[in-house]
């Protein structure tokens, strides 16, 4: 009995407890759903094709470019092809012919193309670890007061730029913009002397909201269908010119990286962590009993082009101070719509400890601390050639659950 | 000859030099796409269907539920479109059942329904009149120093919310947010006490560009299709306690209200009007030759539930210190994708004089001096039951253009 006869035995988090959803496309055909099962992924879009889903209640829900046909079914409807999925995994059919099709449909993750998994239409970003803003508020503003007042009252968020929303390994090209020298002085445009990552977690929206009407807190998680990793690329030096007093703008949104794996909220329930109560009282439409989050270890790798790669970062998604269910109902309590295929970010995700914060901003201060490689390199900001991966596996005494990873290569800048 | 005969003699600034586009429906048919003639709209879905159209490069470019598919064919389409259809209109063939289709063809305005013009991903809106932003920055910053730093520098600009994007004539609900009632003290959730409008001209991208590669100022204006007027709905006392550091979120993303008719780029160019050079040197990618506007003179009316209505602001989209060219040419230079459908606004359009400046929050000095109407109301902010109209008219001394209006009615909060 080989791999793929028998995917619960993998231990690479891509086994029975996981089944993560991706949008590929292989020998030439059109865009399709998959399920990861170990180096291979399962083609839900043949399977549909070749009759074996049952009860899907339109003609094209795997047969799709992305995955909000699949969301727009809810959540009950999820969590039901779940089942029919494991079992029909773990129970493959004995006969030739349903043997031929289930080798048809899994196809080696290396023949494989793949795609962001949503089309999305708003992207928000949060900011809501603690520990990142008060070391963004001591370096960008006042070390004394770097908390603002109205961070723990309410989940901090801007609107991010969904149109340059890219899948993992598309390469990043170092912007240009306009760039503060010193304090005082004029503005000079050139490129990015301080491109940054940060180490996020996002989720998907799978069903959304009628404009006016707010999400109750205690159902606001029925609305995710699942989570993946996000590198927030930042111009430090364009963003810190710029935001004041509307946000950031060409500082964020030359491009945001996505991994290609959604891990099925159903996949993340055993590593859920409860969560402290928040500090101070909140408003009643974000009190919420029982708060929880996952647990969800991070890393950061980084790979210069010399080739020395070297994990510089672990954290933990646990490190948040506001809830998801906080987050949607904060984001909708004005009535804001949220919509199927919606990515809504974390923020950068820091620890307490200086190797687990989730930027270089945060590690070297800004640059007056340039974070030491062992082999001899140094970073403020990341360099030309560098290689930024961001990877996440839960683990608890039973189970695993991968998050794959995130990743993008720095090009150097055009010529303009 | 009746009006319908003769659209060209129409003054309302609905003949033959505008011909604005809009989708709607009628008789409860599939959205598509119209012109307007008058008091009638004229259905290029129908023509399209008749075959009338000539050299149409796709099947469905009128009959589509909004205008991305027309954008989508480019300027050099979008201008030969327009001479086909004056000459369409102008010329109409003499034949009997020529006569029926025409008449059939054009569908009175009282038997559509309108809905916002294109799909739009990603809606920009900018802070490009310096009255405006010296009035805001005096309010909630420091009037001493108002205007910041980077202001005169680059276009400021962020993203707002395209899910709640809402077409002229939505009701507009008062959001409810967290509110400071004292500078001292924890922020209050109750319905916004400042609910406000912002008169904005906003401008849809025909053409977008490939993520990473900039658009050059010099062919900025190539990519757009056409304008509209918005109303930029926004909780001062919403926006004011959540907004730093990362911008304007839930005080603004309830609602922004677009008008249906999307003037041509081609019928705006006899309202062309020079624009000073900046007042100190910009960078390079944002110097041009020739700096222009449109002469768009704005009005806004008040009515309020008692049913008295009075006009309380003339403006004009004139008085903007960025080109809408340099604002593309900023938004892309790091290399950020434009797409099909984007819709980039001005951001409040002020002029000088009181009575110019495009909000209530300005007008009122954040509710210090509330203004005064001719029947005795006052308002420092919007009450329930009020509607807002925004509308505009561009005329010289041969030809008329009228953008029509966006209009909007505040109801009471919910219960929440």
């Amino acid at each position: 009995m080989n791999e793929l006869d028998n995917p619960i035995q993998r231990s690479d988090g891509f086994g029975i407890d996981n089944l993560p959803y991706a949008v590929f496309s292989a020998h030439n055909q059109q865009k399709r759903i998959g399920v990861r099962l170990g180096t291979k992924i399962l083609d839900l879009g043949f399977l549909e094709e070749s009759g074996l889903i049952p009860d899907t209640p339109r003609s094209s829900v795997f047969n799709s470019p992305n995955l909000n046909a699949l969301a727009e079914l809810g959540p009950v409807y999820w969590l039901q092809f779940r089942l029919w999925l494991k079992d029909f995994i773990l129970n493959p059919a004995s006969g030739l012919q349903q043997k031929k099709r289930w080798l048809k449909a899994l196809v080696p993750l290396d023949q494989i193309t793949l795609y962001l998994p949503f089309q999305t239409r708003g992207y928000t970003d949060f900011y809501a670890s603690e520990q990142h803003a008060r070391n963004v508020g001591a370096l960008y503003r006042d070390p004394a007061n770097a908390l603002l007042k109205n961070w723990k009252h309410l989940p901090v968020a801007y609107h991010g730029r969904s149109s340059s929303l890219v899948i993992s390994g598309t390469p990043i090209t170092r912007p240009h913009g306009q760039i503060l020298m010193a304090s005082a002085g004029d503005p000079a445009f050139q490129p990015s002397r301080k491109l940054d990552f940060e180490i996020e977690v996002g989720f998907y929206i799978g069903q959304g909201n009628q404009l006016g009407w707010p999400i109750p807190i205690e159902t606001a998680e029925q609305h995710i269908f699942g989570l993946v990793l996000v590198n927030d690329w930042s111009a430090r030096d364009i963003q810190s010119f710029e935001y004041q007093p509307l946000g950031p703008f060409l500082g964020k949104n030359f491009a945001t990286s996505v991994s290609p794996w959604v891990v099925p909220w159903a996949a993340l329930q055993p590593f859920r962590q409860a969560m402290p109560q928040p500090d101070i009282p909140v408003a009643a439409y974000l009190a919420q009993a029982n708060r929880s989050t996952f647990n969800i270890p991070l890393k950061l790798t980084l790979k210069t082009a010399s080739g020395y790669s070297q994990t510089i970062i672990k954290t933990n998604f646990a490190n948040q101070y506001w809830s998801m269910a906080q987050q949607i109902a904060h984001h909708t309590i004005n009535g804001c719509n949220l919509e199927i295929g919606d990515l809504l970010a974390s923020g950068t995700i820091s620890g307490t400890e200086p190797n687990s914060w989730g930027s270089l901003l945060e590690i070297s201060q800004d640059g007056r601390q340039p974070l030491q490689l062992a082999n001899g390199e140094n970073r403020s900001f990341l360099a030309d050639g560098d290689e930024v991966t961001i990877s996440a596996v839960c683990q608890n005494s039973d189970k695993i659950v991968s998050f794959g990873e995130v990743k993008g290569k720095i090009l150097p800048s055009l010529s303009l």
